[in-house]
């Protein structure tokens, strides 16, 4: 496929919008600031959703599965078949982030962008697959910039879709067998920083494959050359499929004036390629979780997120973005419906 | 008042349970301990409830509502009557706990403890009030040991009715002007930390007040030499009536073998005097965030927990129980409801 899509222009919110939603949790019945972040949180939604009486009831996770060809260097504990068969999972609704998405009240929507192998059903699977699995980046480029940039279209269709729908909050989701790999070459060429300090155990090598896994990383940079300050050709020669959707999908949702909610490692890369594409893309997202995964501080650095939660994991899926939708949406009902001293009844202090 | 009722025996949970949740959890679809806390979490509830299948749906925050003499020290920008005032809030469900509470799904049930003064209007009210505020600690015992008792009967009998009304987690809330000026002086009694180490701004003192604030505990320590080794002498001579009932609700909760969430300084305050007087509630117990009150640390040392959240809150009312109660849902909804690699015909690491 041969799709392009040019990137959507994203405007930074108007902190007009954040000043008045300050004024207003000063008015609330609570002493000043005493919900720290959740302050924060609703601020920001306030100021991305450009209105007093903000709403993120309607939530979506978009889980993007694709398969990466580094697995032929042995970066997995797990075979590659595991991608298209934990999509029939997730159409099940068998696997973490379906039961964390029922538990926040969330929908979860399972994009094929580059899976090897077809799933052996695929009801309710949005077929969109650019290619069947990227390219082994120890060896060649990921795709070719026209495939990454048609990725992308992908990524911004689904954020366009749910827009459509109604999603005001959308989370960031994936499954690809090896992408932890992907993402820790996406964040030394973003970044600079040595492979060492950003490649982690992903679903959980030992010592000895985190150290192959290290020295893949660094063959992927040599063969490939990303160039830092080109994000597309960071994307094609050492991404993948899913984090170009990702990427997309950020792109859309922030061009839309969604709540962007990102996952773990892999999803902030795609944000954070998404960032370097729109700088104003980080006014619209919000960092679900602290990831165990070492990369994943520089990639918060990156999209200028300091994370909800912290609570060890390392998924994926959009686990992380469904369990925070239910911080955001609290912080966001706090705002909204508590009452204010004057309506209360209440004497505030003098 | 002078009913006394005797401290509920606690068990600890039986770690077989833990082990089969462990094993579990290792077979469900991802890979091992990618979740985290999250497992530790729903590996706990299923010893607490002793069964495979945990369920927390049915919630509950019971915010104790109590007024202290302390406050004659000028340790709070805000009036007493604030206490009362906030109690028609609650009960009308503007307050930041109603909101939140709605967002989890939790009810709140209010209970007049210790009210100074009847609140406007009472509809809904538990009015189980065991004299009107508790005395100045700066000069004389907060209660007397009997008063400490029946306030702890109070929450005691608050953990039976929930448990007969089907509620399966439990969170700690409380209401009273000058509690957090207690709840430090209960801190240092409890573990030997100097006033100074423990007391902090609580609604929000400024530097004149928090000074005085250090002092006026350091007087209560002072004029009524609580023991350390006598929780309930710790509690009747420099405690309150909502801390009292935050303990017998602990107590209670735990023995009924109820999950509970502890808010944050002043809950745990309540938390911390039930593990000293049964130290098996540990088990039972779960701190939902990390409060910035500086003697918060040292009361979750006190209670062995870990908090979940750390979001910069200090607002009390149970609203971190409240936001923490979706967090543990999504726990156990994991647990529950993932499939299993070979239920779900997805390949397991070799």
């Amino acid at each position: 496929m041969t799709i392009t899509a040019s990137i959507p222009i994203v405007t930074p919110i108007d902190t007009q919008w954040v000043e008045r939603a300050k004024a207003r949790q000063l008015a609330l019945t609570k002493p000043p600031r005493s919900l720290g972040v959740l302050e924060d949180i609703a601020n920001r939604v306030v100021a991305i959703q450009q209105t007093s009486t903000p709403n993120v009831t309607n939530r979506r996770v978009v889980t993007f599965a694709a398969d990466h060809g580094v697995v032929q260097e042995g970066v997995s504990p797990y075979p590659q078949a595991v991608t298209a068969q934990m999509v029939n999972n997730f159409l099940r609704g068998g696997a973490a982030v379906n039961a964390l998405a029922r538990a926040a009240g969330a929908e979860v929507m399972v994009v094929d962008i580059g899976l090897a192998t077809d799933p052996a059903q695929a009801d309710g699977l949005v077929g969109r697959s650019i290619r069947r699995g990227s390219a082994n980046i120890a060896r060649q480029p990921a795709m070719t910039r026209d495939e990454a940039m048609a990725a992308l279209a992908v990524g911004i269709d689904m954020a366009h879709h749910a827009s459509n729908d109604g999603i005001q909050m959308i989370g960031l989701g994936e499954m690809g067998i090896g992408n932890s790999t992907v993402a820790s070459a996406v964040t030394a060429a973003l970044t600079g920083l040595p492979p060492e300090a950003v490649t982690g155990r992903g679903t959980g090598v030992d010592d000895a494959t985190l150290a192959h896994k290290v020295q893949v990383v660094q063959h992927a940079l040599s063969v490939n050359t990303p160039h830092a300050d080109d994000p597309l050709d960071v994307l094609s020669k050492v991404g993948g499929l899913d984090i170009a959707g990702l990427c997309g999908l950020t792109l859309g949702a922030a061009a839309r004036r969604r709540v962007v909610v990102v996952d773990g490692f892999i999803a902030t890369a795609g944000a954070a390629l998404a960032v370097r594409m729109q700088p104003a893309v980080r006014d619209y997202v919000f960092a679900a979780h602290r990831s165990t995964e070492p990369g994943h501080e520089a990639l918060l650095d990156v999209i200028g997120a300091r994370p909800i939660l912290d609570l060890g994991m390392r998924l994926g899926e959009g686990t992380g973005a469904a369990l925070a939708f239910s911080i955001i949406g609290a912080a966001v009902a706090v705002f909204r419906d508590m009452e204010t001293f004057e309506s209360a009844g209440v004497a505030d202090r003098p």
